[in-house]
């Protein structure tokens, strides 16, 4: 088998790539992170790499239509698409590469008196003598059962046990146990800190969070890139890979672990600690993660009528799920409510509190996919909507991950384009929100009209390929490089992401016989919802026209959510209580969404009443 | 490093052998199951092999002591002694190979009703529909829920969960659940058998039992060497190993698991089932045996008080053990009562019943350690005898296994020796019941006297060393082999260990302040109990004189108590009484046992009491 020395840079990983594996494949093995929207299919802008020196096989007919032959000619390539055929320098660009991106893991905190699943308790015991055979075990056990600090009949989990013995002996037979239940899932010296690991699993982000079992409070977070990206951008890529290879689901959920993994290792560094002093965690994600997490199939999921393994609340040992934390201890999953509505929809219910509304309230997770929950008269339903990834930059010509360079709010005065960058360095791209207010703009100022056709009358918009674009920041401004542009294809694929969200939106009000206007509040959840703003969203006919005080920005719900799951036994109760209550409607069996649809791609300010689109002045 | 090629034969296993490695090393990670009673410090007659070809380290001290030189120049070594310094071929004679030979695993059938801790139910749903979106995990607990066959509340196995789906679709929504106690342990297509594996780990044999869960029947049975003994005869050197080298641990925890994997692989195949239809299995075992095969740590158990991690009964999945049967099936481990009186001392007095006797009865389970039981009044009292293994061959110049050409029974009439072989093939050596008929017949024809001196006068009686062997078969019957005999080292050896159980049985008895004609009824159990001639036995002063009839050989009885343990809820309740209210007194603290030692020692029929020996004429 013939194998050649690949070097990616600037990450600067080396290795050994075989003839046959094209250079994504490669750089998967070899966990370089480049972004890949389709799973590998070529079909998008994505993976692009350069190649610096060495030789490859050439251009594909994709590439030929991605790149111009200049481009060609420098060695800009898409990584799917190409093989080496020498060794190999490769340069991954900042638009391509994972990470280091911002992510979203601040939220609003919510108070709770914390009652946590387990509790820790220090003893100290009579070491054993020829007259005190007792084992270590019934030992440790009769000694907190006298105390009344555990129940009897309660037990040591198998790996607490193998670590006992030499912990009791080496520590003056004075230790800290954590109790869970009925049965003790860690044991440590005395100085160990009892600690929750809370984790939101994001298609594309994944957020953690390091709890103070105690006290309940957040010592320390972090977000960072959900690395199944490499499988696609969506759930539906990433099932397909997970269907069509067994040792893909494998390596997505080894990828999903491995994750799980940094952040207790990197969290609990941080306040120095161990990840084996985390005791619990509870983990939240759509169904599609939670499945592909625990590595349970997925082929039912991704077909209709979309039916989870299973919905109810989870309690599993850790390691089942190979997660490193402490020796005995549990991941508890939250409930799913159907395919493709997941725990952290139910997480995000419970820490907005939306489930409690007594008033009309509309409770939306924007992401990848975005879910949607309508609370009137105390009965919850939702919708899960595949807006995709437009709004995380995917699909988009120019998109980009919320990175430094990423364009994230911008505004057109006459011919003029001004913009704000992540990091006030020179722009490179455009991020989520940047996205949403340049379309904005652009219908505003009357490049796109409300069907979305870009007009040919503004002195910054050219044709692109057999189509058009408006540049927003052009080749002489960026000493050269190619400009940053909008495309008309862009706007269509922002115009399907936000209509499949208005339309989402306009089937619950219909189910429910209600108007837009009864609406009194909006809560909006999630990173691409913490940034965005409202009115471009509301210009373009995102999200129904409403007073702007009714709409709430809260940040990441769903992972405080996950942090009250993790610190209070009701609230678990509570998370059983939302999954149980909330009616699910199945978007894509529903005849009256393609309707919905087909009147929500429209831009501009509107009402839909009964499938009718009413312009707003 | 330098390394050479090893072939072993006649088993025909070749590998590398590393210049610093021993042959005994390198035999153990190529899997030749080379007999070694002390872990390679090469203390005794153990580990012997040929060097056929190749070259060696030259001969070690401790080699010249034990070979001739003549059999030094033909190759003959000690494989904890050699080192390879060329590629070699070796033969492994049939005494060091650890199999195959004759096992014990039949012991009284006891019937019972069955009540089996996994109950299995067919079930048929309703497959999902756009109406009906439940996850299948949900569907299938609703379905038994609706029966009233699982309580609300049950949990599927994680591992289960992970074929759920797949499995409903492929059978049509027809399935068979094992259920046990409130979470389903397995799933499995309609035709799948339920069965239940029972083990008995012992020191140097393992005997499995594969039973039909409904029935209580038992549809096979297979003994099988224990692979851990290439690190030791006795559970102290084994223990020994495990402390001193972590990895040494890691290795015997496999080793122990691979051999309960390849009896429930080899057992389910001989009723053409697999592995995972086999949804529940109990293990009994010595607390060494116990702890090693469960990785828990036996540092605190090697040294006095000799504290175990854990005495109670455990049900641990089998994946935590590494036992590769039904995906969420469970082990249950039967309680231990001290560091050196484990499961199977419970699961012998279950099985025989001794522990509810209103008589006064005494019970043996005769091995490398010897446990024994005396049962007064309801009070049950046991001590645990470190007999060694030489009733197993080991510590016996001529000792082996009781495999093909051992000479199991014998017997001196004047100047000639009669015996029977297994087979009937032609002798190779003694196994424990003909050891033990030769001691008998050296004692009752005079050649060796009360203490165990060796006399002169017999023409069979020649020097060996500085000291004296008698002949059983002499060269000039074998062809010009060496012969077959018995040393002065050898009935010192055998001395030692029936003194042991002497001893501990009189400790007993003088605990209660019983006499040994107070016994009412003796039960021996085990496989060297079951061969051997009680009347040899009581000749050499190894058990209490009685009459014969008092005497009951009940084979394998822990093994028989792992079933009964298996099949039924109530036996496994009893099981847990018995080790409570069993009192152990550890031998090697307590100032009468040394004493009563030195009176056990003597052979011949004799009563102690009081400390005082008095021969019985």
């Amino acid at each position: 088998m013939v194998s050649y020395k690949v070097d990616f840079e600037p990450v600067g990983r080396r290795g050994e790539c075989q003839a046959e594996q094209s250079i994504l494949d490669c750089s998967r093995k070899l966990g370089v992170g480049i972004v890949s929207i389709c799973g590998g299919e070529g079909l998008f802008f994505c993976c692009k790499i350069q190649i610096l020196s060495g030789t490859v096989s050439e251009p594909t007919s994709i590439e030929k239509k991605h790149f111009s032959s200049q481009e060609l000619e420098e060695g800009h390539r898409l990584a799917c698409q190409t093989y080496p055929t020498s060794n190999l320098k490769i340069r991954v660009p900042a638009e391509s590469l994972e990470a280091p991106q911002r992510t979203q893991v601040e939220g609003m905190e919510i108070e709770v008196s914390p009652e946590p699943p387990v509790r820790t308790f220090k003893v100290k015991l009579k070491p054993p003598s020829l007259s005190d055979l007792r084992a270590d075990s019934e030992r440790l056990l009769e000694s907190l059962e006298s105390k009344n600090l555990i129940s009897s009949g309660s037990i040591i989990d198998i790996d607490v046990l193998r670590n006992l013995s030499s912990l009791l002996r080496s520590c003056d037979w004075e230790v800290k146990v954590s109790v869970r239940d009925n049965e003790i899932v860690a044991i440590s010296t005395g100085s160990s800190r009892q600690l929750g690991l809370a984790v939101d699993v994001g298609t594309t982000k994944v957020a953690g969070y390091l709890i103070d079992l105690d006290s309940g409070k957040t010592l320390a977070n972090k977000g960072v890139m959900n690395h199944q990206i490499s499988y696609g951008e969506d759930v539906i890529s990433r099932m397909a890979s997970a269907k069509r290879k067994p040792e893909e689901a494998v390596r997505m959920k080894e990828l999903g672990v491995e994750v799980l993994n940094e952040l207790a290792s990197d969290l609990s560094a941080t306040v120095k600690a161990r990840p084996e002093d985390i005791v619990e965690a509870v983990v939240v994600g759509n169904t599609a993660m939670h499945h592909l997490l625990l590595h349970l199939p997925v082929g039912q999921l991704a077909l209709s009528p979309y039916i989870p393994v299973i919905n109810e609340a989870m309690d599993i040992k850790a390691r089942d799920a190979g997660l490193q934390i402490a020796a005995g201890s549990y991941i508890h999953m939250l409930p799913n409510i159907a395919g493709f509505v997941g725990g952290d929809h139910v997480a995000m219910l419970l820490a907005t509190e939306a489930w409690k509304a007594e008033d009309v309230v509309l409770a939306l997770d924007i992401g990848t996919n975005t879910e949607v929950c309508l609370v009137s008269n105390g009965e919850m339903t939702s919708v899960s909507c595949a807006s995709g990834p437009a709004f995380e930059g995917a699909h988009i010509k120019n998109g980009m991950r919320a990175a430094s360079g990423a364009i994230e709010h911008l505004r057109i005065i006459d011919d003029k384009v001004e913009y704000q960058t992540i990091g006030e360095v020179p722009p490179v791209g455009l991020c989520g929100s940047g996205i949403l207010d340049s379309l904005a703009q652009l219908y505003l100022t009357g490049v796109v009209d409300e069907s979305g056709r870009m007009n040919n009358d503004h002195p910054r918009v050219r044709p692109y390929g057999k189509s058009r674009e408006f540049v927003l920041v052009g080749e002489e401004e960026r000493n050269g490089d190619p400009a940053i542009t909008i495309t008309q294809h862009d706007v269509r694929e922002l115009q399907l992401a936000k209509g499949a969200i208005r339309a989402g939106i306009q089937l619950l009000l219909e189910d429910k016989g209600l108007n837009q206007s009864d609406i009194d509040r909006v809560i909006i959840a999630g990173a691409f919802g913490t940034y965005i703003d409202i009115s471009s969203a509301l210009t373009i006919g995102m999200l129904p026209v409403l007073p702007v005080d009714r709409f709430q920005q809260v940040g990441n719900a769903a992972g405080m959510g996950a942090k009250l799951a993790l610190i209070s036994k009701s609230k678990r109760v509570e998370a059983q209580e939302i999954a149980r209550r909330v009616s699910y409607i199945e978007l894509a069996s529903d005849p009256r969404f393609t309707q919905m649809f087909a009147q929500a791609n429209y831009l501009g300010l509107y009402k839909i009443i009964k499938g009718r689109r009413e312009k707003i002045k």
